[in-house]
């Protein structure tokens, strides 16, 4: 009944010692479990940024426990989330943080509020009311010991990215930017389907071709390709599409045929 | 005898090498003992940020051993420390880094200088001196196999940040300020006690309310609230509390009743 | 047979969910290996410096598996090496990024290539191909079920780093700079021999003394000492070498005797 990992994803930052506080509260609560760290380098408060990671991440570690705190609305009424799925267990707060993971974990099959801890700080729930809970469960405990049930409609959910079909092609929001400077779209491997797809697309005024991989164009090139999470995503070899077309996430991408 | 964890804090960075190869020699000393990295980003020789940090982060992970170095003085005749405390053993050098931890945990019982390692290199003791021994310290090895007492009076302690009692109010040191721009003072729970405490203060000037947390204000209202360490702090809900009041660790901020 | 760690090292940053997805993959492949980052802030694509922090780290972490995907040429036709050593195993890109590492843990006595993994992804080698085979290898799986040999004299090994003889001195090009500002130089203890070694020299035309370490000068003044990976290199006390001499990798920095 243990878990086989725990994962963390906050907005703390690397600079303080709030992650470490949290790790040592998982260490005690489930001692042997692995962590694997996210990443807390979510800018502050950035829901759907952590949203977007979670979810393209979590798919790819062993079922555990999920824990995520980006919690702008810490020491307001906002709900603590246990939400249980086929492959793994997400605790945060109810602020749609969770709701792209669970999707993608193969949806919420039960929530539940985590009951307040006794003592607990106003402002640092992290460690004191989601890393305990995080803890116990992946030791094995129920969550009925430490959660009331909840209605699965009644959890907050994030509207998805935005991909519309207008006159001549799409639009389509830039759901994250890597390091490299990679822009990944909302769009998917069926977005320009059978209709005899052309070489290359206008996006944002500029003809970029579709490849499978930065090596399908010249260096300094764009290049339209699937990305490693199966979603359209701009590149220009050897260097950053974000600089070049001036893009960051939450922008929508008019792609349009020639 | 084996410690529950290590933890690990230094101002090394993560871009090179140096958190890694101490790590590589904490697993060799210490196999199977888990080690919760603190923070490696302690700007360069802040001894009292470091100080900090670890007070407040310490007393929430298991008792262990505490390996902690921020070391401008290293290749001078520093002493390399350990100090022996009622919730865990605290390694690193003794410039004061130690000092403020040593106090959260229940005070130094004991102290001992380690000795040199033959064939050490003379600028990372990091490597070759602190982690063998925080190392062979957490897999239960005693503390005399590697060092020798030294009197706890001759242990170098930072003076604590400053508070003062002045006419109309408090002068409070920032002892910390977080990703969040939260600036945190040097100043407790009983800092206006009994005597009935306003509902607002003037900090630098401004009012600004007390609350039990970020959601006791509006967006974008300054607050004063108990942190999660149990000191006096300063935060602008969904904004930097630090920004706005021009504030950084180690300024004096004047408090005074309205 | 299994590996007592695994490290692991990219360009991927901290802010994405790449490096912990690799991490997914490795805690599958290889439960209960210890896996130590040794950086994940290498700059993109910049092979070099990694082929030096790994050079210079791993000699210092237990015989294991190390992993290091730095690949601006993901996608192309380059092989994915494995690498045996005397002293563990290297995985990664065949770009010579694993080259310096090798020769540091003894030399390579064999090399293979990996076969491709059915449904990798075209741009995330490091999650679909590489991190997989790092895991086998650590849970002790041989390499010829993963990979066929390759001649080891068609391995891609960088060039090293310039030290030349001019008259009146050295010329030697800066390896690394790190967090401190000290500047490492591809010149070792023997750089100066026997000829009565003068206690100053001209670096880059300022008279710099030797030092064993950066207390060997007084604050804000600068020193040639022999660091802890072995190489000559330049500090300024309490200061940035980098900074005071405008230095960077790749730098060539003329040593004369003065």
């Amino acid at each position: 009944m243990r878990a086989e990992c725990l994962s963390f994803t906050t907005d703390y930052g690397l600079a303080d010692g709030f992650v470490a506080a949290c790790h040592g509260v998982l260490l005690r609560h489930a001692p042997g479990v692995p962590v694997i760290d996210v990443t807390h380098l979510i800018p502050p408060g950035d829901v759907r940024r952590a949203a977007a990671v979670l979810a393209q991440t979590l798919p790819h570690l062993p079922d555990g426990v999920h824990l995520a705190v980006v919690d702008p609305g810490v020491g307001t009424v906002r709900r603590a989330l246990v939400l249980q799925t086929p492959h793994g267990v997400l605790v945060g707060p109810d602020n749609g943080v969770l709701s792209w993971a669970a999707a993608a974990l193969g949806g919420a099959r039960a929530a539940h509020a985590l009951r307040p801890v006794p003592g607990m700080s106003a402002t640092f729930h992290g460690r004191d009311l989601f890393a305990p809970a995080a803890g116990d469960l992946a030791a094995g405990r129920d969550v009925t010991e430490l959660a009331d049930p909840v209605p699965l409609p009644s959890v907050v959910t994030l509207p998805p990215p935005v991909l519309r079909e207008v006159p001549g092609g799409l639009d389509a929001e830039v759901v994250t930017v890597d390091r490299f400077g990679n822009v990944q779209l909302a769009a998917g491997a069926l977005t320009f389907p059978d209709r005899d797809r052309p070489d290359a697309v206008l996006v944002a005024g500029t003809p970029v071709r579709y490849g499978t991989t930065f090596g399908s164009v010249a260096p300094g090139e764009p290049v339209l390709y699937l990305d490693s999470a199966g979603l359209l995503a701009l590149a220009v070899r050897d260097g950053s599409a974000a600089e070049r077309f001036g893009l960051r996430a939450g922008d929508l991408v008019p792609i349009r045929l020639p």
